[in-house]
C-alpha cells in the first residue's frame, strides 16, 4: 500500500497550572517524570499568558490544576492551557481537577440561578478536554455533567485508614454535620466497621450557605468518639458549630475528617478553637504554612492521582483501584 | 423595506404519547383545550409509528409522556414524536416527563456502568427537545444533565398539604426510609411545621437495589405519627420494611407519602399489608384500577402541570409557583 | 523530551446485547476470542441495567446487537451499552447492527411523520458510536444518515450462491415482489447469470404496509423458476401473495430469498403454506426453533461479520470483501 | 416587569443567487413582493462576493438558488449568502433548492466514495440554513440527510395533469427508463388512472452513469402511448435510448416527462431527434433559449414554490398542498 | 386548529455584571428603562454567585459586562450570568462586551500558545450567547471568531469628531504608534480630512509586549499637530514613548486618542507626564476618579450602545448607524 | 483480558485534488512516497466525482489542494474528498491548503457581507478535517477561524533568503504597497538586516479592491533599492502602481516579493512592464508556462510542506522549523 509507516510510541506528559504546583510536582515524582516546562504569567490588566516549553504533539496530556481562591483566576488559566494543548495537537487531554470548582452550585437552588458545576464541565469540553479526573465530588451526579469519561477517585478510604489508626478501640459514631451528608456518613461507617450513625440538624438560609445555625443531634453520641465527616471545609462555620453541639450532647471526643481543605477565613481560627481532637484533610487544595495548626493532619493525595493517571495512560482499570467503589 | 409582513399570533399545542393518556387529557382540560389528534401504533415487529393529525408548524409544542413499564417502549415512542415535531417545524418543543426515566442511574455506582439519566437528557436533546419539565426529580442534579432550560416542579407541597389535613394534632416525626433522603425529609419537616426527623438505616447490595434489608431507626419515633417519605415507590420493599421497623420501635402510626407511584410487583401487596395507616401518592404515573387499594390516596398532578405550561407559554414565571422553591 | 513512553498494543473487544446472543458468540468464535462478560438485566419497572465485567479502556469495541421484537427494548439496551462504553474510555466504538432498526421509515411518507431511520443514527451517535456496520440496508441511502463511517455489508452474494446451487439448470426469472425492489432484483439477476426480470404490481395502503394486495405480474415467468427476492420478510403478506400470483400466472416453481427473517405473526404460517419450494434467509435476526419449518434454510451471517470486523480492526479494506460492491 | 415591550410584526424576505434569477423573480411576483436587492459578482481569481442591499435583521429569509452548471460555483455562492444571512441576524433561513445538487451521489456506490448529497445538507446547515425546501428529490431518503425540517414539494402532479390533457383517450403505459424508477412510475400510473406499468432493462457501467446501453422492455407497450418518466434528464442518453427501444417494440407514441431539465450536452440534440412526440419538463432549472426545441414544453414551478413559501411563513400546512403526498 | 393562541409582545431586558455598572446604568437611562435587579456576590473561596430578581422568560436579553482588571473574574461572572439566562429561558441573549477581553491574543505569536480571543468567543457561545456586540475590536477579524452575528460598533467617529473640534485649523498628521496600526491611522486620516500619515517604528520583544522601545518616525511630522492614535492604552509605555519621539522630531503638539482606557499601572503617571496636549478616550472601561488627570477627556459610549441595542431589538439596521462602516 | 491484540504501525498517506497536482507530487517526492491513486472527474452538469484507489482506513491522511481559479470548483472538490476520507475511516485528516481561499474576506468590510474565510474553515471541519496546514495567511488571525490545530508555515524566510542573495550590498528599504502590510514589512526588514521601512498610501474603493489608486510614499526611498512586499499578487494593480510611484520618487531599483502568485489577468502584463528588476514568488499556486516571464523567479514550497508534514506525522515540532516564528 502507498504511504509511509512508523511504529510510534505513546507518550504521556504532565502539565500544571500555577494554583497548586506542589501537588503537580509530587504527582510527577511519584510517576518518575517531570512537568513539561511552562511559561505562565499575568499581564498588567490581568490577562493571563501561557505557553508550553516543549512540543506536546501527539501526547496524552494530563493537565493538573487545583482550585483554591482566587478560583476564577485558576479556572481561566486552566481553560487557556486547554486551548493551547488542543491547538498544539495533543492526542488526548485529561483535566485533573482534584477539587472540582463550583461543585456546590450543582443545581438551581432557586429560579434564575446558573448551574455552575455543569457550566464548568461544558467550559472544559469546549476548551479541549476529552476526559476529567477528580476526587470526592461534592455530589456524585457531577460525573454526569461532563460529556465524556470521568474518573472519580475516592480519598475517603485513605482518610478512613488514617482515622482508624488514630481511634484505637474507642467506641465510634460517624456524624454528618447536616442532613445532606448522611449517605456519605454511612459509607464512612462501613469503612470504620459498621459503626452507628448520627447527624446534626440545622436551619440554613439557602442564599447564604456560609451562615448556618446548628441545632440538634439525631442519633447516639453520648460518651462516644464522634468522627464528624464532610467532603470539604470552607469557612468551617457548620462543622465547628457541629463540634460544639456534639460536645454539649455528651460526645467524648470529636475527630473531623474531610477531603478538601478550602479553609476560607476564619476557618483556621474556628477549627483550632472548636475543641476537636484532630482535623484530618488531604492536600487536594494547597494548605499553606499559615493555615497549618496543631492537630491538623494533611494527607498526601499525590500517590492516588499518580496511580490513576498511570492506569489511564496504560489502558488499565481505574475501577480496580477502589475494589468496585468508583 | 422589501418583504411581506404579518402579525402572527403565538400558538401552543399539547401532544401526548400513549403511556398515560389520562394525565394528558386532564392537563388539556385544565388548560381549556384538546390534545392534537395523533396516530400511534406498533407494527408487527414492534416498531412504533406516530403521526400528528394537524399541522404544528410554528407552534410551541408541549409533549406529555409519562414512563411506566414497559419504560423503554415509551421512551422510544417519545423520541419518535420529538423527531416528528422537529421535522414538522414546531417553533419550540418542551418535553413534559412527570416521572423522569432512569433517574436512579444518575451516576456510576461502579465502573463500566452507563449514566443512564444523563443519556436520557442527551437523547431528548438530539431528537429535538428544547426544554424539559419534570416533577420531583430523584436528585435535583438531574436538572444539570439537560443542555437547556429545565422546569423542575415540586409535588411535595401538594402532598404535604394533604398529609397535614390528615394528621390533625398528632405529634409527627418525618422519617427517611434510608440515609439518602434525609435532606428531603428535612424539607418535609419544614412544610409540616418544623417537626423532628428520623431515618432508617439499612444495608443495601448496590447491584440489586430492590433487595434491601431494614435495620435500625435513628431518631425519636416512639409514640409518634411517622410520615415516611420517598420520591418514588417501586417494589415497595424498602418502604414496607421501614414501616415494620418503625412499628417495632414503637411508632404510633405510619403514613407513607411519595410522589411517583411506580408500583412494580409486589408493591401493591406489600403496601396494603404493611400496616401503614395511609399511602399518599400523585398520578405522575398511571395507577390502574387493579393497583388501587384501600388506604391509597392518589392526588392529581394535572393542575400543577397545567399552571406551569401556561406560565411557560405566556413567558411568566414558573419560579413564582413555588415561592422560590424551584 | 519530558514525559513517559510506552508502546501500547491495540486491543479489540467484542460485546453483545441480549437480543441475539447466539450470533455474537458465533462471530466471536470465528474470530477466535470471547465476548466481554456483561451483566444485563431489567429492573421491575422495565429499566435496563448494564455493566461490563472487564476494563475496556483504550480498546476498539464492537458492540453487536440485533433487533427482533421487542425492538424498542433492544435499541434502548444498545444505547445504554454505548454510553457505558464511552464513559469507560473505549478508544473507538463500532455499532454492529446486522438488521438496521426502523429502516422502513427512511423518509416521510406523509407530513408530520418522523424519519425514524435517521433518528436511530443520531441516537447511536449521541450515545457514543463512532462507526456503524450493517447488512443489506433496506435502502442504501441509510448509509448517509450516520455522521461517520458506515460499513455496508452485503449478504446477497451469499444468498445467491446458495440459490444457484439449488436451481441447477432451471430457467430462472428474478422477481421483485413490488415496484420498489426492481433495482435490487436486477442486482440478483446479474449474480445469477443475467437472468430475466419481473415484478409484481400491487396497490398498497401507505399507512398500513402490512396489508397489501397483490395484483398482476409484469415480465416473463410462465414455465420458469421464479426467484422471488426481498430484503426482509416481516408478516410475509406481500411475499406469500406474490407466490400465489406467480403460480397463477404459470410459474413452474418459486424460491423465496431474503436477508432478514423478521417473521412476525403470521409469517411462519403463510410461508410454510404459500407453495414456495424453498425459503432462504440469513440469521441477521434470531430464528427460534418455533419459527423453523420445512423448506426453510437459514444461512449464517457470522463469517461475513467476523471478516469485516477483522478488516476494520486491522485497518484493512472492507471494500475488498465484495470486489467493489460495498 | 422591567424592560421594554414592542409588538413586532413578522417579516418574510426573498433572496436569490445568480443561477436562475428568472425563477426567483417569478416566485416573488406570485407572492406580490420583490427580491431583496443583492450585490453578487466574482473577483478576478474566481472568489465570489455577495452583499445584501437591505437589512434582513429579524426576518424569515427564503434563499432561492437553483443548480445548473457550473454547479459548484452556485453551491459556493449559496453557502456564502447563507453565511451573510446568518451574520446579518436573519431570524430563520430556508434554503429553496428546487433541484437538489449532487442528489445522484446519495450513497456509496463503491468503497471510498463520498456521499455527496449528505455532505451538501451538512454544508447548508453549517453555513446557516434552518430548513430546506426542494422539489422531487432524486430519492426521498435525502429528506433524512438534513438535520431539520424539509419541505419536499411534488411537481409530478403538475406534470401529470399536463400529460393527461395531452393524451386524451389514448391507451397509456407508464414506463420507467431503468429498474430504479419503477416505484415512481407506479405513482405516475395512479395519477394517470391506474394505467399499466413497464420498464426498460439496461446494463450500466456504474462509474460512468452517463454511458448506458438500453436493452429490453419488460411490460406491455405494443400499440400503446408510452409515458416515459424520470426525475431528471441530464445528457438524455438513457431516456433517448429508451424511446428507441420502445418504438422498436411497437409503442404507438412516446411522451417524455421529467421534473428537472439538466440538459447537458448533447441532451437537446438527442431529445429533439429521438422520436418522442413531446418532452415535458418544469423550470426548476433554467432552460435557456438555445435549449428550447419544438415539442419541448416547460411548465412553471414558481406557483408551487410560492404557495409553499407562503404556507411556511404563515405557519400553515405544506402537507395540505399535496393532499397527503408530501 | 387545536391549541391556544396569544399575541405576545416582545420584551427586551438589560442586565449587567459588576465590572462597570455605571456604563450599564447609563445605557439603561438612554433607553428609558432600568437594569433587571440582580444579586451577585463572591463566596469566601472566591466562587461567584449570581441570580436575577425577575423573570426573563421569553425576553431578548442584553447582558452588559466590561472587562477591567481583574479580568478573569469578570469573564467568569459573565459566563455564569449567561448560563443563568439560558436556563431561565431567555429567548435570545446578546453579550455586550464594549472592550473585548484577550483581544491581543488573537493568534499564536509563537507555537504552543492559546488563541485566547477565539477561546473567549467559544466560551460565550457555550454558556449561552446568541449574539455579540463590541466596540472597536483590536483586530476586525475577531468578528469571525464568534459563530453567530456580531455587531461591531465604531467609536472612532465619536473620538474623531471631538478631536476635530479641538484642533481647529492646525496642520495635522495622524500617527500610528507602531507598524500594526497604520491601516487604522489611515481611517482616522480620512475622518479628519485626508491628512498625512506617519508611524513610529520600534523593536518589540514579542513575549513581553508591555516593554517596547520607540525608535524612529517614518512620515512628515515636523511643525505639525500629531494625532497619535491607538485602539487601547494599557501601561502606556508604547504611546508615551511615541510622544517623546514625536516631540524630539519636531512635532508642534501631540494629541493622544484611543477607544479603550485600560490604564494599568503606571499608565496614568506616564500619560500625565509625557507631554501630550490632551488624551481622549471613551468609557468602554471604567475610569475611576484616581485615574483621571488634567488633560484627560473621557467621552461617553453609552449613547452608541443604546442606539445599537435598540436597532437590534427592533430589527432595524446597525449598519445604518455608521453609514456603511460596520 | 478478553479480546485480540495487535501492534499496529502508523501509516501516513498523501492525497491530492486536481488543482495543483505538480505541487503534491513534489511533496510526495520530497517525502519518498507516492500520492494515493485517485479518480476525479466532472460529470456533464459539473458535479464532481472522486474516489480513492486504495484503502485509507486507519491512516493519517494529508489532503493537498491549492486554490487557483476556478477557486469554487477546487474548494468543492476538496470538500468531497474530505467526506470520502472521513467515510473511508481515515484516522486523522489534515487539510494542506498552501493558499488559504477567500482569505481577504476575513471580516465584514460592510454590513450584510459574509465572513467567507471563517466559513471556509467551518466547511472544512464539517466535511471531516481535523487539522489545517497553510502558508503565509493573509492575516494571522485566520488561525483562529479553525476549530482545531493549525500549522501556519512561513515562506517569508525562504523569499528573504533569496532576495538577500540578489541584492548584495545595495542600500535597501522594505516597502509595503499599502497601509495594511506595514507590520509584515517590518518582519521583512528584520530578516534583511533591520533595514528602513516605507509604505505607499493610496485610496481604495472598498467594494472593488482590484481598482485602487496609488498616491504617495511615506518613508525614505530615494536612491535606494526598494523591496516591495506583499502576501499575494492578484491582478497586480496595486503593486505595479506602487512600483511606478517608487520610481517617480527616486527609487534606484524595485524588487517585488510575494508568497502567493494568484496572477489574475492582467497581472502578467502589468508585472512584466512595470519596471521592477525582479519578481520573486513561490509555487503555492500553480504558475503555468504562459504566466512565466523574464525576471520572474518561482521558488519551490514543496520542501517546506514536506518537512512540516513529516513533523506532524512523527509527532515532532513544527514550531522548531521556524525558530519560534510559527
Amino acid at each position: 500500500m502507498t504511504g509511509i509507516l512508523n511504529s510510534g510510541d505513546n507518550r504521556m506528559v504532565l502539565l500544571s497550572g500555577r494554583a497548586h504546583l506542589q501537588l503537580a510536582e509530587d504527582v510527577a515524582r511519584e510517576l518518575g517524570t517531570d512537568l513539561v516546562p511552562t511559561d505562565a504569567y499575568d499581564f498588567a490588566n490581568g490577562e493571563t499568558y501561557v505557553r508550553f516549553g516543549e512540543s506536546v504533539r501527539g501526547a496524552d496530556a494530563f493537565l493538573i490544576q487545583s482550585h483554591p481562591a482566587p478560583i476564577n483566576q485558576w479556572i481561566m488559566e486552566q481553560l487557556l492551557m486547554l486551548d493551547a494543548l488542543k491547538r498544539a495537537s495533543a492526542r488526548s487531554i485529561t483535566v485533573v481537577a482534584p477539587f472540582y470548582p463550583y461543585a456546590r452550585q450543582d443545581k438551581k437552588h432557586r429560579g434564575r440561578e446558573p448551574i455552575s458545576a455543569r457550566l464548568i464541565s461544558d467550559l472544559y469540553k469546549t476548551a479541549g478536554a476529552d476526559r476529567l479526573m477528580s476526587v470526592d465530588l461534592h455530589t456524585a451526579q457531577i460525573q454526569g455533567f461532563f460529556d465524556g469519561p470521568v474518573d472519580h477517585l475516592m480519598a475517603i478510604p485513605i482518610l478512613a485508614d488514617y482515622v482508624k489508626s488514630m481511634v484505637g478501640d474507642d467506641e465510634i459514631t460517624v456524624v454528618s454535620p447536616d442532613t445532606g451528608r448522611v449517605r456519605v456518613a454511612e459509607m464512612w461507617a462501613e469503612l470504620l466497621g459498621h459503626t452507628p450513625l448520627a447527624f446534626v440538624h440545622k436551619t440554613r438560609d439557602i442564599t447564604r450557605p456560609n451562615q448556618a445555625e446548628s441545632k440538634e443531634v439525631v442519633g447516639q453520641i453520648e460518651g462516644r468518639t464522634c468522627v464528624l465527616i464532610d467532603d470539604m471545609i470552607d469557612t468551617a462555620g457548620t462543622i465547628s458549630g457541629a463540634v460544639k453541639v456534639l460536645r454539649e450532647h455528651g460526645a467524648k471526643d470529636v475527630i473531623i475528617a474531610a477531603t478538601h481543605a478550602v479553609f476560607s477565613d476564619p476557618a483556621v481560627e474556628r477549627l483550632s478553637n472548636c475543641g476537636a481532637r484532630s482535623v484530618v484533610v488531604t492536600d487536594t487544595l494547597p494548605v499553606p504554612e499559615e493555615h497549618r495548626f496543631e492537630n491538623l493532619e494533611v494527607l498526601s493525595i499525590a500517590p492516588l492521582l499518580a496511580r490513576a493517571i498511570q492506569e489511564v495512560f496504560e489502558d488499565g482499570s481505574v475501577t480496580s483501584l477502589f475494589n468496585g467503589h468508583s
